[in-house]
């Protein structure tokens, strides 16, 4: 077995080093191997998915991801900004699900936003279709109007779409998730304006005929985005389209107040999988060896569990991040009064250690 | 003058009846006609926004809306649905700035779902542009995918699109507020991967520079979603799309608490507008008597200051609102231990005796 290692910008270097550092002490059967990516791809070969790295992330058998970008690439032109490596992997390695668990962890529920009561003990998946919608539909551009308001008038465009078998397989992964957790899927669409998210909805209730031990509900994206705030223990698995799901889970995530405790896994229709963490590069802190690993570190445990079909080692890193959760160790970000605040490094040896 | 009275559907009859009797008490001059919209209109009628109400609307120097939409009508074909008269009804207008305060009444402020210290004092006006975007683009349908991951299946597809003309206009008006207010505005795209918003954001670069005394941050969607739970007092003026501006508008309305008591208005360019309550037509309560009028009332307020130049009336309108609230009257969906709970009616009438 292969893991294609990216650490990629910004803090990306500093969280994957322990991540690494934890995936070592495991003792698994395979091997790893590191490339560029993002804004340190571009600067070296000159753009942020170089041949080499996307070759590795296609021949390797699970994805270890870091984070990209900064502030400094924002004048670049569009294809050679460092997010366009993550939408390129997406889209060449065919991830089209995207799981975004949102998890208040026991330890850190006074760090959330909300009320502790509103969060305690929450445990949303959010499973985002990936390579579909307007984030890659043609035709986009700019042109001149033809119609509309102010016709003659430059204008830019973008399409939405969806085809049946995109939101059928997408429909199947969020069921079939339910089915191992507690058997409700929140449907999320805007059917009310748009033709593709009537569409949506439409094709999700047909595929539900064949999970009929699932519950499915539909809710509008503007509804589910008020939902999350007032009651967020209300939903279990939400499924959704590419653009309302970027943001419905990263505003799901903030909710938990553990942001930088958050893994993803974005998986093709074999399994095979990209593990990232949920938050950014974080510039400002680039460096300064503060940053919280765990995220990164979970990530790994996801990597196990999902792709490399290693349920007991994924086990094994999840118990060891909550034990040295109680034993108080916080890195800046989930740091609170009473609680002992270590720097990206001690964190992972304090997991190491755990394990 | 002429005011529209458009009640709408469920709770919309009750809480208009309210605020007609607050604008009655002003002894103003001014005169209402009401009209059907929404299910009600199209069981009378046949559609949802009859020739009779588009007409008076247009007609009207203002409109007082209250809500549309209930569960029984979700199977009908989309163009026969209540929603569509909103839809109708701004484009056929041309409502283009839809402002949307969300604000936390000092009185509610135990009742967001957020900690206290991070709502108290809050006051955010959202900017939504309301013509244009993915609302009204077009192509849009259902059609056999030529391309994509699945060509030969059938797919649904929607245009997003922006017109320069249509984000100056819109941006002006953002800026415009921002100088009556705190001069800060955040202007909220995609532009890392939708054309429509790095076009969106160069446009609003450009006509910010005409207002040097107002700073300008822009701000990714997925990123505002997360800041407006982590941080919301950090906004002032909020201006986005009409998709964005859906979903971030009501998640900070949500936020405040207080969802029942925030109004809205949608202005023409030459500062014609519908007025209405952020919150929909709540079917499951309606005609119990026990809704919140408040937001249409204050709805009433915003028509008087920004369509109908009597900012006296509009003040007096919201000092008497603060008054029945500091009183401790409290609709259901604002009661706490401690007030007073009183129904639809009581609540206008106290209004009107503060008056
Ligand atoms: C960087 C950006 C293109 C990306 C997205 O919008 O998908 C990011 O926000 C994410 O959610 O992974
Ligand atoms: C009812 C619906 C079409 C409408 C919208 O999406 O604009 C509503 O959600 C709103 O925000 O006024």
């Amino acid at each position: 077995m292969k893991i294609a290692i990216l650490p990629g910008d910004g803090i990306g270097t500093e969280i994957m080093a322990e991540a690494v550092k934890v995936l070592a002490v495991l003792d698994l059967k395979f091997e790893t191997e590191t490339a560029l990516v993002g804004g340190a791809a571009y600067e070296a070969h000159g753009h942020p998915l170089p041949e080499g790295t996307l070759n590795l992330a296609k021949a390797a058998d699970a994805v270890l991801f870091g984070a990209v970008g900064d502030w400094k690439y924002d004048k670049l032109e569009r294809q050679f900004r460092p997010e366009q490596a993550i939408l390129g992997l997406r889209k060449h390695l065919g991830l089209f699900a995207n799981f975004r668990p949102a998890i208040c962890y026991e330890q850190l529920t006074h760090a959330s936003s909300l009320k502790p009561e509103l969060v305690a003990g929450l445990d949303i998946l959010i499973i985002r279709e990936l390579t579909g919608d307007i984030y890659f539909g043609q035709p986009r551009g700019r042109r001149v109007a033809i119609d509309g308001h102010f016709p003659g008038a430059e204008e830019a465009f973008d399409t939405m779409r969806y085809s049946k078998p995109e939101i059928e397989r997408i429909a199947h992964v969020a069921f079939q998730a339910a089915r191992r957790r507690n058997k409700k899927v929140t449907s999320v669409d805007k059917a009310n304006v748009l033709e593709t998210f009537q569409f949506w909805k439409d094709v999700v209730t047909e595929v539900h005929a064949q999970y009929p031990d699932v519950a499915l509900e539909h809710m509008y994206v503007d509804n589910a985005a008020m939902q999350l705030v007032k009651a967020p223990k209300a939903f279990d698995v939400v499924v959704t389209g590419n653009m309302f799901g970027d943001i419905l889970s990263d505003e799901a995530a903030m909710l938990t107040g553990s942001i930088g405790m958050l893994p993803s896994a974005s998986l093709d229709k074999s399994n095979k999988g990209l593990y990232e963490p949920s938050h950014g590069s974080a510039p400002d802190i680039a460096g300064k060896g503060v940053a919280n690993p765990l995220a990164t570190i979970l990530s790994a445990a996801m990597m196990l569990r999902y792709t490399l079909n290693q349920p007991e080692a994924a086990d094994r890193i999840e118990s060891a991040v909550k034990a040295v959760l109680s034993a108080g160790l916080r890195t800046g970000d989930i740091w609170s009064e009473g609680t002992q605040r270590v720097g990206t490094r001690a964190m992972g040896d304090a997991v190491v250690a755990a394990l």
